[in-house]
C-alpha cells in the first residue's frame, strides 16, 4: 500500500489531520492500535478554544459541533467559599469557548472518514516506524495476522504520550517533565449541569475541584485526590458529598447527582518532547506533549499542531515549498510551550499541594484575591483561556 | 517622659510616621538603637510608589524630592540577550516611579525632624516594650547610661526585622517565610547610570543583573551571586566583567564602570509576620515583612503601613474612633500579601535557581516571552510596579 501521509493514531489529532489533507487533495491512511469503539469510549478533554472549532468547520464537519456544543462565555473561580466570575468573553474582546466532547468531536470526525471512503485501519498491530530519515519512509505493521507495509511520503506521529512515534526517535528528543504529587478523580453522569453557562474551578482547603459538562444532560465533575486513591476508594456518594464540600455554599445545594456513567483516575503531568519533527516523521498532540488538564489546552494544542502540520503538508504539495514542513517544530512548540506555562500555572494556582507550606498557601490565596480584582489579571487569564492567538 | 506615640526604630518608616502625626498635632518621640549617621550610611532601596512620593509630600518633605528625584516611566526586560521595553506609564494610564535614594528620603524626613524640634533618641539601648496589652504602654530604655521610660498612649514598631518589637510579641505571631537560594551583590559607583530613564531587570544564564540608579551622577548595580560568595571574592573588575555579561551586548557597550563606593551582599528574603497589632503595639515596615528587592516594594510596602497606621491614629484623636485602630492590621497585610506575591514573583521569573530542572528553566522562559508580548500579562506587571492601590 502507498499513500502520501500515513497517519499513525486515529484520536482527534491524527483523524482531523486526515479530513483536512484529505480535503486538500492529499492522500492519507490512518493506522490504530486500538478498535474505533475503544478509542470512541476514552473519555477526555471537552472545552474547544475557537481556532479549534474553525479547524472542524474547515474540516468540513463542525454542524453537530455548531448544533450541540454548548458556547460559555465565562469561567468561575471559587475561592474561600465564594465565587467569582471571570467575564472570558468580555475581557477578549468577544472570544468564546464551546463545551463539546471529546468523543463527540471523535465521532463527528470518525463519521466523516467513513463517509468520504478514506482509509483507516484499526487494531493495527507491531506499528513500526522506517525511512523517514530518507527520502521513502515505510510504515510496517501487523493487521488480522498478516504483515503489511504502508509506503509514504511523510510520517505524522498522532499516537499519544505512549504511541511508537516518539519512543521511534527516543534517543533524538530532549524530554521536559513534571509531575504533579495528586491526581484528578472524574466523574461522568447524566444530570443537568449545576452551571450550564460557566465552568466552574474550585480552590478549596479540601482540594481542587472542577465543575464541567458535556452537554444540558450531561455533567463532568472532578476533584484532586491523592496519587495513590483507587477508583474503588470512591463510591458515588463519597464523591457526591465531596464534590459539594469544595464548592460554594449555593452551587453545593443545587448539584443534582446521579449513578456516575464513569469514573476514573488520571494523574497530572506536563511534558514536552523536543524537537517535534525528526526528517520525514512529524510529532503532534499528546505524541509529543501533555499538559495537565486544569487550562483544557490538550485538545486545543493537538488542534493548533494540526493546523500548523495540514498547512505545511499542503504547502509541500502545491506550492513546493519546504518552508512550512521545515518551520513546524518551531512554529508548534512557540505555542505549546505558551501553553504548557498557562496549564502549569493554573494548576500550581488551583491545587493543594502536599508539601506547598504555609507561605506558599498564602501566596496562592493573595493570587486568587489579586487576579478575580485587577482587569489587567483576569484578561491575561481569559486570553490564554481562550487560546492566544495561532 | 511622656508622648501619645512611642516610635521604635528612625527609618523611613519610623521618622514619616513621626512627621505625619506630628503634622496632624499627634505628639511623638523616636527611640534608635544606633546613631543618626549610622541608619544613612545603610544603602538600600531606591524606587518609589507615586503612593510614597506623595506621602513624602503630605509630610511637607516632597521638594528635594521632586527637585532631585528621577521619574521613570518604563523599565526594561533583558532575556536572551534582548532588551524589551515595558512602557509602565502607559499601562497603568499614567503612573509613575521615581528613582530617589532610600538615603536621600532618610536625610530629608531627619532634617525635617530636627527643624521642627522632634525627640528622637538615638543610641538608645535595650528598648523594652511593656503594657501594650493594657492602656498604658510603656518603653524602657537605656541612654548615655542611663535608664529611662517613655509613657505613652501607643507604640509603633517600625524597628525593622531584627527589632525588638516583633521579638516581643513572637509567641503571639505567626510567621510565613521563604529564603532564596542566592543573594544580591550590589555595587554603588558614582558613575552615570547605563540606563537613565529605565530600570533593566537582567535574566541570563548567568544569572539576574539589576542596573538602577540613585541620581544622573550615582548608579546602583547588582548581580545574583552565590549565598556563600563573600564581598572580597568580588573585584570591581570581577562585578563590572560579570555585569556586562548578563546584560545585552548594546547595553554592555555602554556601561560606565569606577571605583565601587559602597558593595555589599545581601541574602533574599520573603517574610511576613501576622497579626501587626498587639493591643496598643503596631508593627509596621520591615519589623513586620520582608519582600525580596527585585518588584522595589520595601520602602513602599512600609510607606502604606505608615499611610494606614497614620491614619488610624488620627481618626483616634481626632475623631474618638478606634475603626482605623482596629483594622489597621487586615488592611495593611492585604496589601503586604500582594506585593509579597508580586515581589516572590518576579524574583522567581528573574533569577536563575540552583535546583530549577529543565522544565521549570523553560516555563521561565516562555512566561517572559509572554509577558513581553501580552498587553494584559504587561499590565499586570506594570500596575503592580507603580504600586496596587491603597
Amino acid at each position: 500500500m502507498r499513500t502520501q501521509v500515513a497517519i499513525i493514531g486515529a484520536g482527534p489529532a491524527g483523524l482531523l489531520l486526515g479530513q483536512l489533507l484529505h480535503k486538500a487533495g492529499i492522500d492519507n491512511v490512518i493506522l490504530e492500535r486500538q478498535s474505533g469503539e475503544y478509542v470512541l469510549g476514552r473519555i477526555r478533554a471537552g472545552i474547544l478554544e475557537q481556532v479549534t472549532v474553525d479547524l472542524m468547520v474547515e474540516a468540513g464537519i463542525g454542524q453537530r459541533l455548531h448544533r450541540e456544543g454548548i458556547v460559555h462565555h465565562a469561567i468561575e473561580l471559587v475561592f474561600k467559599g465564594e465565587r467569582h466570575p471571570i467575564d472570558v468573553t468580555g475581557l477578549t474582546g468577544g472570544k468564546v469557548v464551546t463545551a463539546y466532547g471529546q468523543t463527540e468531536l471523535t465521532r463527528d470526525l470518525m463519521d466523516a472518514r467513513r463517509d468520504e471512503g478514506l482509509t483507516t485501519v484499526y487494531e493495527a498491530h507491531d506499528v513500526s516506524l522506517h525511512g523517514f530519515d530518507g527520502d521513502q519512509p515505510v510504515v510496517r505493521y501487523r493487521h488480522e495476522g498478516r504483515e503489511h507495509e504502508l509506503q509514504c511520503d511523510f510520517i505524522a506521529g498522532c499516537d499519544g504520550f505512549h504511541g511508537v512515534s516518539r519512543a521511534t526517535v527516543k534517543e533524538h528528543v530532549t524530554e521536559y517533565e513534571k509531575v504533579y504529587p495528586f491526581g484528578w478523580l472524574g466523574v461522568l453522569a447524566d444530570v443537568p449541569p449545576v452551571s450550564p453557562h460557566a465552568i466552574v474551578y474550585g480552590n478549596s482547603e479540601r482540594g481542587f475541584s472542577l465543575c464541567s459538562m458535556r452537554s444540558l444532560t450531561r455533567s463532568r465533575y472532578y476533584v484532586q485526590c491523592p496519587l495513590d486513591d483507587k477508583v474503588e476508594d470512591w463510591s458515588d456518594d463519597r464523591f457526591w458529598d465531596e464534590l459539594r464540600r469544595r464548592v460554594d455554599p449555593h452551587l453545593a445545594d443545587r448539584i443534582v447527582t446521579g449513578p456516575s456513567i464513569e469514573k476514573s483516575i488520571a494523574p497530572l503531568r506536563s511534558f514536552v518532547a523536543e524537537p517535534m519533527r525528526f526528517g520525514r516523521l512529524f510529532l503532534a498532540g499528546d505524541a509529543a506533549h501533555i499538559v495537565p488538564p486544569t487550562g483544557a489546552k490538550g485538545l486545543n494544542l493537538a488542534a493548533s499542531d494540526v493546523k500548523y502540520l495540514s498547512a505545511a503538508f499542503i504547502e509541500h504539495y502545491r506550492e513546493r515549498s519546504a518552508a512550512g514542513l521545515h518551520h513546524y517544530s518551531e512554529h508548534a512548540l512557540k505555542r505549546v510551550w505558551k501553553a504548557e506555562r498557562f496549564s502549569w500555572w493554573m494548576t500550581t494556582l488551583m491545587h493543594r499541594f502536599p508539601d506547598m507550606g504555609a507561605f506558599n498557601q498564602k501566596l496562592q490565596e493573595s493570587e486568587l484575591e489579586y487576579l478575580v480584582h485587577s482587569r489587567a489579571a483576569s484578561t491575561a487569564l481569559a486570553e490564554n483561556y481562550v487560546g492566544l492567538p495561532l
